[in-house]
């Protein structure tokens, strides 16, 4: 495995690769890297020759109140994980050479970037846009993968790849989730072991949808309701939103129909995590 | 010469000529081509193999009191100048394909875009970069050409490309003029003949300047009055700006040094014309 830090250096070898017909497979991600990181690269592997991974902890996403910069960083360990996963080229590359003096270009995706996380962290995926767009464009893959734990982020990368005419295939890998369904996150390192625990609520939530909407029942805010008992029985926990959402527009649903999004967000002392599951719901004609 | 309409196909025939190891060059016009296009079609014929011309009135950088609507369209005209110019491909989106419904992405260079025909015209430069995003990504050149007619449009093109690590090289070519010095324009078909001479104060005044700066004027609103004094002298001109700039940031300079722009844009009747000049300005050591 090679690593390379250089944005010309990273455009050489993906030039390269692709003038001998190799398929590049692309895994952004900010380190401290993961099972659900190990499974994209996985992913990537089993569909292309050359795999990159990036590891850039992206300031442009983080507002100034945060992680920033207590964000976990271990170059070390991330390229034994990298490599081990089947990783080809780990580019690391440097925030001055990313975002040099008069840096001013922004990719914004109106509407989605404005919703669920977006309207609690404004600017956020504004800055995650524009630097997938600058990493597509080194690294040139034909493919990149995305965890679908960051579910909005995935819609909003799909968007932007469609709108602006971007030639790589986005796939989106399953949520990688510990032994108590813990969605695994680099953010997990803030928890304690109580708030781990107590953590297995989100998972628990969503699963107590799935199996009332599988019952039948369709009444959004009695499902929300119960997802939010479910997890405020937690003492640590303080809920950020829970919504129920078309999976595309990410607009709240009066009523469910479609394929839905069900996001949650919800703080644990100093870890905001994040969950989700999708579901198709197909209501027999007349009722729909 | 081709003429493509479809997102997909030139996509197809621009991917098939880079694996032939082509050089692709490319011309993005709104159309209702003049000699100042076929200039820059002529400087991309220099340096590469296939030449690609996009005609597209793209409706993202038009303000809604604009001239979108009545902007003039003669593709059978365009196709014939641009065939005599040396274009290869004549690549003609339509606005469905481009701007699906759903639609949502936007480029925007922060700052640059607000400065100049940005303050007047809201939104335009955030059009611009957005289209020309799409259409580097479809057409994927090595290297595009720009007029410097359209100053402030190659700078923030320049800071696009650069910020988002675009992989082409942008070229700039010089202002194409009318034997009065009208800087040519598709814009100048809207000016009555009687219009068209006045307009002939902005070189003039632009070469007033230009004087002025050589015979040691460093003066800023002494140069900015005599043009404006140059123009309105003029009955049918209406001043926009007269702005004296920092080349590169766009920002207005209090004293000449170095590289700088002097940029306007005035209105003759329904027509607003923009013309501009870079001057390189050493100081003596000492007083600089």
């Amino acid at each position: 495995m090679e690593i390379i830090r250089a944005i010309g250096a990273m455009r050489e070898v993906a030039g390269r690769a692709r003038a001998n017909g190799q398929r590049i497979g692309f895994v952004p991600t900010m380190g401290w890297l993961h099972e659900g990181h190990t499974s994209l690269i996985g992913l990537a592997r089993e569909c292309t020759d050359l795999v990159v991974v990036s590891i850039f902890v992206n300031p442009t996403q983080f507002g100034p109140e945060e992680d920033f910069e207590r964000y976990p960083r271990d170059l070390e360990r991330d390229a034994v994980l990298a490599r081990e996963a089947g990783c080809d080229v780990l580019f690391v590359p440097d925030g001055g050479e990313m975002y040099p003096e008069g840096y001013a270009t922004y990719v914004y995706v109106e509407g989605l970037s404005d919703l669920l996380c977006g309207e609690r962290r404004p600017g956020h995926f504004r800055g995650v846009a524009t630097v997938v767009a600058k990493l597509l464009n080194i690294v040139q893959p034909q493919c990149a993968v995305f965890g679908q734990k960051d579910a909005q982020q995935s819609v909003i990368i799909r968007r932007m790849v469609k709108d602006l005419d971007m030639d790589v295939e986005i796939v989106i890998g399953p949520t990688v989730r510990e032994k108590n369904g813990v969605a695994v996150s680099s953010r997990n390192m803030y928890l304690s072991g109580d708030e781990r625990v107590q953590a297995s609520a989100l998972y628990r939530s969503l699963v107590t949808a799935k199996k009332m909407i599988e019952a039948g029942e369709r009444d959004v805010a009695a499902i929300v309701a119960a997802m939010r008992q479910m997890i405020e029985s937690q003492p640590a926990a303080r809920v950020d939103y829970i919504s129920i959402v078309d999976s595309e527009t990410l607009k709240e649903v009066t009523r469910l129909d479609g394929e839905v999004l069900i996001a949650l967000a919800v703080w644990f002392g100093k870890a905001r995590l994040i969950d989700n599951m999708v579901f198709t719901i197909e209501n027999k004609k007349g009722k729909g």
